[in-house]
């Protein structure tokens, strides 16, 4: 080991999606790169944990001179596995994604992208979620590149506030396109349900999820107010949830 | 349907455990229930929510004259499930639980229990998620329903603060031993990750996911003070993760 900067880096796509391919492409040049990924796609697996049946991992040859590791588990398993049985010091950054599709608002509840930096940071390591807001398996990283580099560089070199990490999302558009950053907070947005439901060819019904995506909260200082304005948004968040304002609300009921 | 508060009761440890059961005899008393739970244990699923198979609703007869449906989905999926296709209007409170096992401090992000309350809030339920700091199948749920009771009858009376839920854990007590209620912060936990490596019959390596949690919070307002001290643990929960205090440090970063 050398003394660069050891920068850990998952994702919820899987270990061959192009969108990590594309973040350890722009990690290189910031420090020693190590992955340790999932071995199939884990999209929308939250903050689920592997705790009722054993994981697996194991050595992979996917990327150019990087040390990589595939595993059965969660992104939050993959974390937690690289922290205690792969990694030789505690990481200076952990990086994940970059997702394919957007982790924007209330997308951050259900990803996990953005569940394996919340790990990390919970771990006490400086961790960032990327997400590029496009779906397609071949999508246009460049942009996000960009934007993880000089990101993550400040990361590193600033550090962040205790308690927090970082979820940016990035505008599918080229990069000359796009405008610059922006500081924001986690828009006030949900998905309304519509599962559609079906008959099977033994007539027993099922459900597949599908939604529509709402947003009533009109505020400029949002993180889609930024996507839809050509930025790429940055959303300090952090693994405290109280709701520390509703606190004195709560101590005036009786009991 | 009549006048009655409309109550959707769910869990993580499946519709058959007995917590779910003392739950829904706690509430029969202060409206009309309906159940909609997993067909299966899902603990520590965080927010998962399933995107890429189909999910299985069926009508199951587990409880005295309660309507009640087991899903083959994550607590999230019941939850989304039964607003969208189970209740004629929507439910005035939603309750998760009663958990085998605590889902105090950093607990509230692994813990499919309290997923479902969060899905809940997101939809604009009050909701509230209970669990018993005691893992065992044969657990005693007496107390834990009589604080389910009592602080669902608060909620259903108040309202809460908008875009907050209530985490609720009782410690493994009889009632007369019980202290009371108080009004908490999420304590700053951690677990230590310590993975099993064992080898199988095939010389492959496996990992069980094992930890020890880690409380360096010595404050007197959090959930573990509370439970450590023969206290009701209410952490009032959000989900808006955004980490506002940081926003004005990031604004001053240059990019």
């Amino acid at each position: 080991m050398d003394n660069q900067p050891l920068i850990l880096i998952t994702n919820d796509d899987g270990v061959t999606a192009p969108g990590i391919a594309a973040l350890v492409q722009s990690m290189k040049s910031l420090g020693h790169v190590v992955v340790v990924a999932p071995d199939s796609p884990q999209s929308g697996m939250g903050h689920a944990i592997t705790m009722n049946h054993p994981l697996r991992m194991e050595r992979v040859h996917v990327f150019d001179k990087v040390e990589a590791y595939q595993c059965s588990g969660t992104p939050a398993d993959c974390v937690k596995l690289a922290v205690d049985k792969v990694m030789h010091r505690r990481p200076d950054l952990l990086v994940s994604g970059i997702n394919h599709g957007s982790n924007s608002s209330i997308n951050v509840i259900y990803s996990g992208t953005m569940s394996a930096a919340v790990e990390g940071a919970i771990e006490g390591i400086s961790a960032i979620g990327f997400s590029l807001n496009d779906y397609k398996f071949d999508a246009d990283f460049e942009a996000s590149s960009y934007y993880a580099r000089l990101i993550a560089s400040r990361v590193l070199e600033k550090g962040l506030p205790t308690g927090t990490l970082l979820n940016v999302n990035i505008p599918a558009l080229g990069l000359p396109d796009i405008k610059g950053l922006k500081i924001c907070r986690q828009a006030k947005a949900k998905w309304i349900e519509e599962f559609d439901e079906r008959t099977d060819p033994h007539n027993r019904k099922y459900y597949w999820l599908t939604g529509k995506f709402v947003n009533n909260d009109h505020g400029e200082d949002t993180d889609e107010w930024a996507l839809a304005n050509g930025f790429v948004s940055v959303v300090p968040t952090q693994f405290d949830l109280t709701a520390h304002h509703a606190i004195a609300t709560l101590n005036t009921w009786e009991f």
